[in-house]
């Protein structure tokens, strides 16, 4: 039997990574420069990479992370159920890593790929940093990304445009007769704080109805429920007539904390979320909400997945999905709400 | 270099899978007699494990699964955070499985740990089958449950007691003035659902305050709303003064479905649910729950995992954590509502 070739040596010969080499050969998008050296040191050694091998990596047992910052949002397990929506039937499982808002743990979490940790990864970044950037480029295994990236980043990309979708909410609330609108965000160093106040500040420059903005200290309720206090303590001079929130979370901490301050809604009070969930359609009041089609999302990354696994070597592409208002009672007009009987 | 005695060997010789090898010689509980058999074919062979392989594996690269049927369910997601608590400043990752109520799921899952999946497994089954406990049994890394896995099964166990929940939660409704209280049960083919209708009939036997028993299609919010139209279905003769619901998700759904079909709640419609979920607290009304402290009890998954990776050899234990009511708006008794505003 004559001695194979070892990715090892491609990688010394072209002087790229390992894993470099390991995503060239597997067809996974690389900078032109690296994709070069290494297509012509395998050629130059006669290296094939092993087929039964990558065969049966990727076979009936294929093991694909779904990697987000915080699993107890729901709105990550409506993506998640998309994603294994998606996958069924191709055999491959879902385990899901949480991070925790931690960069250093997604950053572990990706380069620990090359430990064979998974076969393949859907990732949906809260924080895009240009550490995690380059992982999600040398990763060794096929990627695709739920969120933005930015431009020109060689990888499946699933997005949405968030800043529409605050845009769809503020114009709603104007529509039905807010004017003070104020607007719940989370931590802006996040890629959807940053994008939701930047929709927010162009949707006020249009309609003018603008009202105070709290940054949360969170996307979650309790994070909404101390947003509520801050708006409290503003006086009944600042008082707003409507709150845009971030998120559907924060949404709802902001209608606990204001009914049991007493206030009626939708009368005294309008809210809309972002993201749709569940919860959303089922509170008293139900949440009017902008769905960003999380299941949709989750649905559409699969599919990249298992199209670049069946065809490596596909250049990178970008799904869009639109936001989509959808209409409850937490946002009935002042009017209509005075009449009718949930006030 | 003397060549080293393998684990194929010791289990030839013992007669026994090489995951029953692994395991005894990882110090994870086995039956009896495999056990000796085991350490008398190793000791026979000359046989030691490879301790620096090992701790690897078990050093800062620690990759816990936690495996659960539906991580939809807040509940698991609140377990979860519990044993990411436990597991803190271990160095260990989390990694989720969900397997979506599919026994075969759960199965392949266990079976595929002797692949190198996972270095624990931390795991809170719906359904408790033979062959389920069997490739529990077999695993070979550390194993614990949440959840009632039966008598004598040599596993690490946290468990509570969800038939006195359910008992705790009947007693509440009778002393706030509730008479005909239906049961909302999610599938009695799953140990919870099996257990609380127990605890349901126990209630009713002592109290007699019993209404109607629905047993809904699943634990979710709609199958509780599903559940609310068999009661209406039953005609006003046979309408209940309360819901007691087997789990939270299926409360909220009650609860929704009455609120839509214009009840008035507490006042005209009592309802109590299970598991104490964050969104029992914010729904309005707040939603009275029976804690079983899915928090609590992954915390302390995550502890015993640890200390028997610590020490090896460790006989197998069980926690135990009790229920705990938390009474809320929607379920304060019929007079009470009815002079309060929120009704």
């Amino acid at each position: 039997m004559t001695r194979r070739t070892t990715i090892v040596e491609v990688a010394e010969l072209a002087g790229v990574s390992i894993s470099s080499v390991s995503r060239v050969l597997n067809g996974i998008p690389a900078r032109k420069g690296t994709e070069e050296k290494v297509r012509s040191a395998a050629a130059q050694l006669g290296y094939t990479p092993d087929a039964t091998g990558r065969a049966l990596k990727l076979g009936s047992s294929l093991q694909v992370a779904f990697a987000v910052d915080d699993i107890g949002n729901p709105v990550y397990t409506e993506m998640m159920q998309g994603v294994e929506e998606g996958m069924s039937g191709s055999g491959a499982r879902l385990v899901v890593a949480s991070t925790g808002h931690d960069k250093h743990d997604l950053l572990s979490l990706v380069q620990s790929l090359s430990r064979g940790y998974a076969d393949a990864l859907v990732i949906s970044p809260l924080q895009r940093t240009p550490e995690l950037v380059q992982a999600l480029l040398d990763a060794p295994v096929p990627v695709v990304v739920i969120g933005d990236l930015g431009p020109d980043v060689p990888l499946d990309v699933v997005r949405t445009d968030s800043r529409r979708g605050v845009v769809l909410a503020h114009e709603h609330l104007v529509a039905s007769g807010r004017r003070r609108i104020a607007f719940v965000n989370g931590p802006t160093d996040t890629s959807p704080g940053r994008a939701r106040l930047e929709g927010f500040q162009t949707a006020v420059a249009t309609s003018g109805a603008a009202g105070p903005v709290i940054q949360a200290s969170g996307f979650t309720v309790t994070a909404g429920e101390e947003a509520w206090a801050q708006l409290e303590a503003l006086g009944p001079r600042h008082r707003p007539d409507a709150v845009l929130a971030a998120n559907d979370l924060l949404a709802l901490g902001v209608m606990r904390a204001a009914l049991n301050a007493g206030r009626r809604l939708p009368r005294q009070l309008g809210v809309v979320g972002i993201d749709d969930i569940q919860f959303a359609r089922i509170f008293s009041p139900s949440l009017t909400s902008v769905s960003l089609q999380a299941r949709e999302r989750g649905r559409l990354a699969a599919e990249l997945l298992l199209e670049r696994i069946a065809t490596p070597g596909t250049p990178a592409r970008t799904r869009f999905v639109a936001p989509e208002l959808v209409v409850r009672e937490s946002s009935r007009s002042a009017t209509d709400a005075a009449l009718g009987q949930s006030s």
